[in-house]
């Protein structure tokens, strides 16, 4: 398995998640701002790993500023962290990494300039390391909840590209695998930027897990025919009463399920709760471009000047939601309550 | 707005609506065969088009048959049938044009072999208009079900592309604006053939019709925001019980309109029922190649090898269609009942 993002001597590597599966194709971010375009470009996707490519952005940018004291290095820095949070609005994953890089630098105030600077990169390195610690975490819980023989659906890319590593949604399944459990996956290929055709399909045909490739709209169809036994999807922000943000379609796919009686889980790291949300109502959505939807390949496969709608994500109610699996253990309804102890844990 | 089929000087003349909105190009079929391959590489689509199709190109089978008496022609007309018949398998359109063909050529077995080809071209002709009238009168009856101010979500192409003119579903949203009611329209792309993004959309551009084309995956969300209001759709084939063959995704848009309480309206010609069949689960679902889905202007999107399901049609259940519109009214549940009483009229 490639990895999906790496920090090695002053560089951000990434794969070019854009050009997956037809090219393998890596990207090296030298600045902050290179990391911002490929976090907006969607080069690097899913939340967790938009926090963990975040964090060593704003190590770039640290590195960059030529400051004579902390007053001064703070204040270029926290114009760089206001720029680079705005890369992308529905990830809570960009805003949690970056005011911890924040906390880390006002943490460090007696430290020099230099010292600090080395300070940030370790705490880029332990964010990407903790993050396949946690997902290897939720595997290990989440995978209870899958038996042997199932077929488990997903939708989008809650993999290891969309992680540091192992994934969520994809964990979970990994981990039901490691087990010695017998699992097959239907992948939604997630219109319009096929994050499930491209990246999930990959990513499990690579590490041999069965997985059949799926339009979204046939999810109904294999629901009703009985040939879904659960849904693990990820998550992009979850408000504090289990409200769930993630990639257009997962709500469509949580009523489906709801239909069919087939359990609904969401699987995401603590990173991604946002409990100053009371509601998913508060979380922005991002409206991402017509052309994204209307071209393949630089052809339409729409008329011109078409009104286009591009909502990137959905709130999934929480009411439709069976289970959130953490690194911390399994959230279950009601949710203000359950989530509020797992964020309180340590 | 350009004629889907014509039938002149022997020739039957189809956009090719693989190759639209980009190209304006036209197929001539000069036999039958000619028009099963259009039939099976989707040239020409959508229920009530085929069977006009299907009407045609026996009327070209006729005329090529050089058979010295009744006997003989009728058994090379049936060899005829019979390969067109297996085309495509779930729209009843298909096998309904070609039994009528069929039975017009046993009741004139009293004229001469020539005078049946003049009689057959007559008929084909007469079922190509008959069904821009029945779209007419369908889009009539539909139109009552919608109030000016709504907007109107649709799945697929059920428009005059989908038929020899009108259409059905569009048909009704025509007609509504017809009658001055002002109505937006929601447009499914309809993966993976595109027909929404492709046809629907570029058809009601043509005609001025506001429409905003969405990914499959969004109907949800923007049900969820209160801004559907009706889903009219087409249908390839109705059960004796009012279940509902159409294209795959169609499942997926009744079960969201259900749960938010939004009427699932389905518009079809009285051909397009088959009360032979006591249940939706009898009608055979076409499953098409894999490719389709994989591939996009001969490019790849998903990796080499992997397995796809390709379901090219699904069955909404008849509990969740709020009515069937048809050309001589409109049916409401109990079905069995209500669509045995329209077949029965004249």
């Amino acid at each position: 398995m490639v990895k999906t993002i790496e920090y090695i001597d002053g560089v951000v590597r990434m794969i070019d998640q854009t050009r997956l599966p037809n090219e393998k194709v890596f990207v090296d971010c030298k600045t902050v701002e290179d990391v911002g375009h490929a976090i907006k470009t969607m080069i690097i996707r899913g939340a967790p790993a938009i926090g963990v490519a975040a964090a060593m952005g704003i190590s770039l940018a640290a590195d960059a500023i030529d400051a004579p004291d902390f007053d001064t290095f703070y204040e270029e820095l926290d114009t760089k962290c206001d720029t680079l949070g705005k890369s992308r609005p529905t990830a809570v994953n960009l805003a949690w990494a970056i005011n911890r890089m924040k906390r880390v630098t006002q943490e460090s105030n007696a430290l020099s300039v230099s010292d600090i600077k080395v300070r940030l990169k370790q705490e880029a390195l332990t964010i990407c390391e903790e993050d396949i610690l946690a997902n290897e975490a939720m595997g290990n819980h989440g995978q209870t909840l899958i038996e042997s023989g199932q077929t488990v659906l997903t939708h989008c890319n809650a993999g290891a590209l969309a992680t540091a590593g192992f994934g969520t949604a994809l964990g979970v399944i990994r981990a039901a695998v490691n087990a010695g459990k017998d699992i097959r996956v239907l992948a939604n290929e997630t219109r319009p930027f096929l994050q499930g055709a491209r990246l999930t399909a990959w990513e499990l045909k690579e590490d041999n897990i069965p997985v059949k490739l799926i339009t979204d709209n046939m999810c109904g169809f294999f629901m009703r025919k009985g040939e879904v036994d659960a849904v693990v999807v990820g998550a992009d922000r979850i408000a504090g009463n289990g409200d769930v943000a993630n990639k257009i379609g997962t709500y469509m796919v949580a009523v489906l399920a709801q239909k069919h009686n087939i359990p609904f889980y969401v699987a995401a790291p603590v990173s991604t709760l946002d409990l100053s949300l009371s509601s998913g109502d508060d979380i922005p959505i991002e409206e991402r471009s017509a052309e994204e939807v209307v071209t393949f390949n630089s052809k339409r496969i729409a008329p011109e000047h078409i009104d286009v709608g591009h909502p990137a994500f959905d709130i999934t109610p929480n009411e439709l939601v069976h289970a959130i699996i953490t690194e911390r253990g399994i959230a279950r309804a009601p949710f203000t309550d359950s989530l509020k102890q797992l964020a309180g844990q340590k």
